[in-house]
């Protein structure tokens, strides 16, 4: 792009975002060096923060400043179900609902063997102390609903079952204010076999 | 996505970034704190190093760490001729061609009233100034062939052409390899115009 050091810097450590390829870093750090010096500054400390002072909750792996998230330390919340989601953005697509009042388990990620990523990366072996701390009674399982997602939730499933615990699933369905007509077949199919 | 104020910054501020929503901001910075510390700090580093240190030729008004630019500093270009061009990414762009020996003149952006980019922020002033000091014999136009492209082409010709210079634009025309059939019909009667 040009032939500024400091620039080609810039636009390769852009590159390490996901889904930012050469074209975006260089649209990026054009604006940011032209339009938004102040942003660009705002950023830089928001991540030497972010990077200083987040941390995974001991309890439940998501994202915390403190030892404990405050999920985790809220009384209210109802301690004898656990949900096990794959990332904090998950999670937080779930509080937002209102519909669940109990604790969560972040896996931080999905089993994905191609990429490294097995039953030790995604914590399985501390999910299965926490689900069997004598306090939980039903584990939901909330990983997403496609390939990697529905294996995830068949390991974690397996393992819990074998021990004993009420292990149950989100029900698959067609989502709310869908037209039939306009929603693939396997999600009408699934929607079929979990009837009401 | 979470209860830690640290991410919420750091989401608020990725999402400044051009192309970047509250999801694509959400996976970058859990993939960055997840999976890509060093890469975190890493661009942490580059945006703070590139704001302290990136300016703009005194000459041609690309970026660049010195006062003026190594290609304005190259006194193997022809500098008889003066090509106009958007961006530095656009720069770019002409000088993999190989085609072209002479000088730049780097507007940092395009005409867009509606956006308060008017002739000042362009720097038109200074291309004048430029392309009125005795040397350059020729200004081609390189701007981009959309609307506000071919407007910012129109006004800076207008306004050189009035000082009696030599003012040509890049042919418009069919892209090399492509099949007309696939050409859209205003490239093509373009094309035609401009034949040779
Ligand atoms: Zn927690
Ligand atoms: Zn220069």
């Amino acid at each position: 792009m040009s032939s500024t050091n400091a620039l080609d810097v810039l636009i390769q450590a852009l590159r390490r975002l996901p889904g930012v390829g050469v074209k975006s870093a260089q649209r990026m750090a054009f604006h940011l060096l032209q339009h938004d010096r102040p942003g660009a500054l705002a950023l830089s400390r928001a991540l030497e923060e972010a990077v200083g002072s987040v941390h995974h909750c001991t309890l439940c792996h998501t994202f915390t400043e403190a030892e404990v998230c405050g999920t985790c330390l809220d009384p209210e919340r109802d301690a004898t179900r656990l949900c096990v989601v794959e990332t904090p953005a998950d999670q937080s697509a779930l509080e937002r609902t209102g519909a669940f009042k109990g604790l969560y388990f972040v896996l931080m990620g999905r089993l994905s063997p191609l990429d490294g990523i097995g039953p030790k990366e995604i914590g399985l072996q501390k999910l299965m102390e926490r689900a069997t701390n004598g306090v939980v009674q039903e584990v939901i399982l909330a990983t997403n609903f496609n390939a990697e997602g529905e294996a995830t939730a068949h390991v974690i499933s397996e393992a819990l079952k074998s021990r004993g615990l009420h292990v149950t699933r989100l029900a698959r369905g067609v989502p709310v204010g869908s037209e039939l007509e306009y929603v693939d077949l396997g999600t009408i199919a699934h929607a079929l076999v979990d009837r009401r």
